[in-house]
């Protein structure tokens, strides 16, 4: 007997909505990519050829009613990422929505409590990092004990140089690089620390190093923070957009009696290339090379969630932390002052003065 | 327009040939898994849930029968695999054969003369290493003249220790550790130095460290051999069935200019843990953590080439030169003596004597 | 004809005194031990076998008038080195004083006043990481251009886990985690981003995760901090006392074309250890472990700068700027503020209110 | 008290004998050099500066009467090691004396059978190897017992890429590349597999890749060969002169439960450049980069024993069994036969004819 598969579309088939689209069409076994959204032409005629089986929509609301849906993806430009999830959601459709859900607070919330209003449906916010195997045989060993009370976490998510210029353009829309880069480094803090865990004050510094417009939209290429949370645990970040070698994502979690680190050492395939100069290799190029499987991983459990009724690997909540962190070491950034916040995670303002 | 996808069946579903059976069926996209066969009720058990789609059969000349079936992936023990994939040659179907081909130079030689009487049938045998990212990076690197010309080729295949005794009764029909193991390095040699590499000597010596009745049939659990090539090439190999850390398959290709590895400092994950003991790495525990993703690339590679009639990206005959020199280093290793070939490949008796 | 060899004498056989005491008296052919002062009986007792051609004070004064004496190493408590060191560079003799030179801007300050007034004598603060090849290396790479700019420097001082609870008593001395671990981080920054560099903020975090009682003395066992230079540069610093593993000391210096990493992958002797857990390597237990060879260079460059009146190869006012930074890395952590200061290194006091 | 010096002579000033001299003038404290021998007056005009405090003769048998002399560093070339080690025995001097003693079995055992008369006198072959804190802690993990029964052997000595010929010339005298680069392969061999093991069987490989000249003398460039012992253990060698990219010795010791290996990642300092074109470390350019410190230790434990009448951490007897099976595996690699040998040892022609 044939197996069930999920009918899903994807909305958006810019540079991450091709690739999902892709895993879900040809790497799914599970789901059927019967529908996709994209109102851009050059990107509607490379599904043609790309995507045999699936429909087009150049209107998102149409999409919506493609007979038989029953989850979306939405991957289209973090600009409108609440409204099409909510509108998924309010369609009655399960959700992988990628992130950040939004670059405020407020509006990750609005997504969160549409989420809650209808329980039956799986909405998950894409972390794609959770679906590492690296950053999953890290956590297993912790809960298991492997280094004690994990007690202070760094992580970086470095970005090959891109001279193109482009990353100027972005950063208008990108909430800025502590909300667009280091919210996956945000997220395993919450991920490790406890999602329950309460941040107790937030500071950071950047420079624009390579890209001096980036300071026109209160951005930066370099951004260092630390976030201290209740409890006596500290997390601190790196950003960058100006890494030679390639992308350079690395996390070490350090507790009481070890420490787990995840491609301290990075490595791209196997190859070591022996030259004059000295031992060589080459690092992945894009996130999308360190992470490629991850993506797959993300796509079939998120299928298998819907199909099967299962629970979902984190909350959707955890989305919305993560912003709030983000823009609150965006805010430090430009504003130049450390933020501080009581046990019950309120905003304290003009401490000690 | 629906694309058009390939009915394939796989013959065997054991350790080896459900991992097939569940890569076409699930992760290559123009495939479809229709047929498989298995004597085996166990087997036959696990497929009714594993591949709901596929028809399995207990007879493999019905299952070459299948309705519109195009290709057969033979997976079964390596005695038969000959015979099944002549068999499925003759019935003008396109074929993916496991390796060896056979464990002796005849039989092996048999199933290149049926495919040569069908020049419009895709046959290929299962080197998985030929499509694995790295050594196909280092392939690359070495066309495009970075090392110069190569000259020595050094290449293991050493699994984890396997304490159950498998491999002793495996033994009786594997045709030794070096036509067994090391039928991937001499491949591999054969690759990088060219098919049309021709044998000057072959000598091989090895011992029984953990399973002495491996003497019995007249193999050894780690095993030493070199083969010298006309015209200024050597190449050595190692296998070991005792490795404690895991699965260690490394190559180096050392040229006049420059040396590519692979794999000289294995990895499994991208976590490493600092202990008190010291920094620990885990590596794969099998060849197939080690190379799945080389199966699955070539699993869509051969749908590729079967649908699209393109080239396969290695010929065929090459598989008998292989078990070849995998044969005359299992000899060696047992009659204690260098067995030498003048430059037409063929066989000197007595040398110098 | 017999070389001079310059007469010296070691204040303090401690832990670090005795190592330094060794290196002067064994491996540094130009320099001679002539006399040592320790008013500790065990540390005597050991000098009578272990230096047998040193005359052992056990008064400071009576030391410095050792017949012919040119050089005195200042190896004592962190709370003496000052008073020691001007003692010496009064009495003509030149001086190579452990780090920090005080836990105070100010007297750290009086012994550069002091050797102000001497230009003829070489006066060295024991930054011993600017002796390491590997930092000597990278320094060479960048002062190259090999990574364009120098914009964003990391750099941490780990210490291996020690239960005994030592460190809780050494903090009241110590001026705290980073004075007494990050200075040499701080040190390196200078060095790699300039001496000339200015201070813009300064803020710092940091946890007890092994030992509460650090808190007595306003100290942590982990500590997170960042310092923003003007004109566009950032280092962020991390030192803890309770690495599993071993002494993790390592540093990036991350520019606009390339990055230099100094033990970004901690190794103690070549040895890889395959065990059924996996691939196992130790690491240096200790700072000794990582720097001996830097602590031997040194001895034997500051020998040779005093004998030949060559230039040491850095200002002894660095070692002022470097306390002074992490006094205030250490006033952030415990003041929970963030220090700004003006173009001209001066501090703001309330920024921005 | 000053403590009492080992008076001691270098002869030869070339390379090796540099090294030697400066060690045992600088880095040995409990030794004066007190004379050298060289008839060269480049090398006695280097010594004058380099080597201030020691007499040199231009005749080796004058430097022998230098008053008070008590043990001679030999560091001539290969040919006369032999002759000049005895004749110091002879003058009761302790020898430390280069590898090899003699590229011959007979003139290296008449060294053993000169020093076998003279008890009292310490008598060491140089493998410096013997003396490298790695090998030494891979023997020590091995000894208690990590690894199991220590059972296959591999190790390599592959020299820098040298485009200037040197090594043709030099060929004439060396022994051959399994005498002169490999001699080091096998006495660790000996060391880790048992002094007492013995010969089975002995075959090698080569090529003329990159200096076809090397023929006139019987060489390669590239050398590859298996040592069988009784007992059922293997030892396979791999010799290069064209690594590009440095210095590459490496050894792995794999045994029945676990395998140690000695550099398989090659590193020079700790830093690596991550540049547009990937990750880069380099590595030593020669075995001295690679053994500096082993001979420093070597050195001083020669001095120590000739000063305490201590025993030498090897005995002079392997460095036959060394050249034995050197010369056997250069013999094969000439005959391109495999040479057999007895459970005594000794060698039995024409093999199983």
């Amino acid at each position: 007997m044939p197996q069930r598969k999920l009918k899903i579309a994807c909305a958006g088939l810019g540079r991450m909505g091709a690739r999902h689209a892709l895993n879900f069409a040809n790497r799914t076994p599970r789901a059927d990519l019967v529908a996709a959204y994209t109102p851009d032409p050059k990107e509607k005629a490379w599904a043609a050829t790309a995507l045999p089986d699936t429909t087009v929509y150049t209107d998102y609301d149409e999409m919506l009613k493609h007979p038989g849906l029953e989850a979306v993806i939405v991957a289209t430009v973090t600009t409108v990422h609440a409204e099409q999830a909510i509108k998924a959601i309010e369609a009655n459709l399960h959700v992988l929505c990628e992130k950040p859900l939004s670059t405020t607070v407020a509006i990750s919330q609005s997504v969160v409590d549409a989420a809650q209003k209808k329980p039956h449906l799986k909405v998950l916010c894409g972390f794609s990092r959770r679906f590492d195997a690296s950053y999953r045989q890290a956590y297993e060993r912790m809960d298991q004990g492997a280094i004690g009370r994990a007690s202070v976490f760094r992580s970086q998510t470095c970005d090959k140089l891109d001279p193109s210029g482009f990353f100027v353009a972005y950063a208008e829309f990108s909430g800025g690089i502590f909300v667009d880069c280091n919210i996956h480094d945000i997220d395993l803090a919450l991920w490790y620390f406890g999602q329950d865990s309460v941040v107790k004050s937030v500071v950071a510094m950047g420079i624009t190093a390579v890209q001096p417009d980036l300071r026109l939209h209160n951005d930066v290429d370099n951004g260092v923070g630390i976030v201290e949370f209740w409890g006596g645990k500290i997390a601190y970040f790196y950003s960058s957009r100006m890494m030679a070698a390639g992308q350079h994502d690395m996390t070490e979690i350090i507790g009481t009696e070890g420490k787990l680190s995840v491609n301290a050492n990075p490595v791209g395939t196997l190859v070591e290339m022996h030259e004059p100069q000295g031992v060589r290799r080459e690092i992945p190029h894009d996130y999308y090379g360190r992470f490629e499987h991850a993506f797959v991983t993300e796509a079939n459990e998120f299928t298998a969630a819907c199909l099967d009724d299962t629970t979902l690997p984190f909350k959707l909540s955890g989305a919305v932390q993560a912003v709030q962190i983000g823009c609150a070491l965006q805010e430090s950034l430009n504003s130049g002052l450390k933020i501080n916040f009581d046990e019950a995670g309120r905003r304290i303002e003009n401490p000690r003065l």
